[in-house]
């Protein structure tokens, strides 16, 4: 068998989620009709982690071990042939015997982007969270230093997720304001060996009560201690959120 | 009466243009429909210009004369909040007595966005016109020079529009790559007194050949001076057109 280690960049706003479900749009399942179009055998892929519905993808990676013997270059452009415009393979490489998506990634770098302004921009509305009222994002960068290190990340896990542990380890948490043409954005970047369910989007919840500065810097360390997740910030909409990077041994 | 000036941003996708036309949606009905229900009166609302189908507007223009005495900064809340997200009312001023938003422009500026990349980008793909071929853009900055000036572009207006003249005078044309987190862009700006139909869309598909270099850089010059509309490059479609300016007396 052959592994093909494949970086995807999707638009999450017509899935519903990476997952493959019964009668919904997913991107698996987009990709999987796709790939038994071309080899005309039915392969499961998988994924370094699965997006929810409605999160979008810069760099998402999948494994897929497959007898098709097709060469990568070749495979990229008959894929993004077949695939819709709001999915596309970025690119198709042959992988070490056993590479596995998921359980090899090393950690895994999210983005998430707040557009803070009076009037939201028409063109970006569904690929940011739109917030009325200025965040102080340097408020944000320093109580975000709390999270950064070996946690038990309970309090920000939104429950229904069965994970034997809830101890990850952060790498780093980034808040950044971006200014642009048409207004700024404040973009967050969280980097981590792994993620329990909707653990960015809690922490950027989390983290914008405080740049609105109705909790203080402390704050995210105190429902951290305290592992309840009813002590947290909502969960973040899921349109604002991206899945940057993928990390493996020997990239 | 009151005049009013509205600076408006909009998301051409979902529209059939500006110009009000039975059963279908525009810029112009959506608009009139909203403040019609902030005022009770039905009124007319005049553009700098009519956008067309698909056309998108980073600063449209346009003038409202109108008995409602509300403060301008509270239109601007209520309009906003009755407009659907792909529009935005981004600023709303008392004008001048008897301001027309079409015969007072003086000048408008127009943006064109290519991506010339082996792989488009998901997120902006209803947001520029994708070339599968890198484009040479000094190539086509050199060529555009031809343009600028006071000129009779009748082969570069598409029939079926019924101009008295068809001279106008293009203050600029520039071009120039933007290189971004997720590739580069070519963007092509023009300022004219004003635009024949369809005459921004169809130098940037004359400038698209030149960039591909099938058409050297004289050629422009000479399809403007033979004046036959059937010699220029194909029309570049157009959700990759921005209306990003409009100029008035006083600003």
């Amino acid at each position: 068998m052959r592994y093909l280690k494949l970086t995807l960049s999707y638009d999450g706003t017509h899935y519903a989620g990476w997952q493959i479900q019964d009668g919904q749009p997913t991107l698996q399942g987009t990709l999987q009709h796709v790939l038994k179009r071309i080899t005309g055998v039915s392969e499961r892929i998988i994924a370094s982690g699965r997006t929810d519905a409605g999160v979008h993808a810069w760099g998402q990676v999948a494994s897929w071990k497959t007898g098709c013997l097709l060469d990568a270059a070749v495979l990229l452009r008959a894929i993004n042939a077949y695939l819709p415009r709001d999915m596309r393979l970025l690119a198709c490489q042959d992988a070490h015997e056993g590479f596995h998506a998921l359980r090899d990634a090393l950690s895994k770098r999210y983005r998430y982007v707040i557009q803070d302004a009076r009037i939201h921009d028409v063109f970006d509305r569904g690929y940011c969270w739109f917030i009325p009222t200025s965040l102080d994002e340097g408020s944000m960068q320093r109580a975000a230093r709390s999270l950064v290190g070996e946690h038990d990340f309970a309090a920000y896990q939104t429950a229904g997720s069965a994970r034997r542990s809830t101890v990850r380890t952060v790498y780093a948490i980034d808040v950044a304001r971006q200014h642009g043409e048409h207004g700024s954005r404040v973009v967050i970047e969280i980097e981590a060996n792994g993620f329990l369910y909707n653990m960015v989007r809690n922490i950027v919840g989390t983290l914008v009560e405080i740049g609105r500065h109705r909790q203080d810097e402390q704050w995210p360390k105190r429902v951290l201690v305290a592992g309840d997740r009813r002590l947290a910030g909502m969960t973040a909409p899921a349109h604002g959120l991206y899945l940057l990077r993928v990390h493996y041994a020997g990239d």
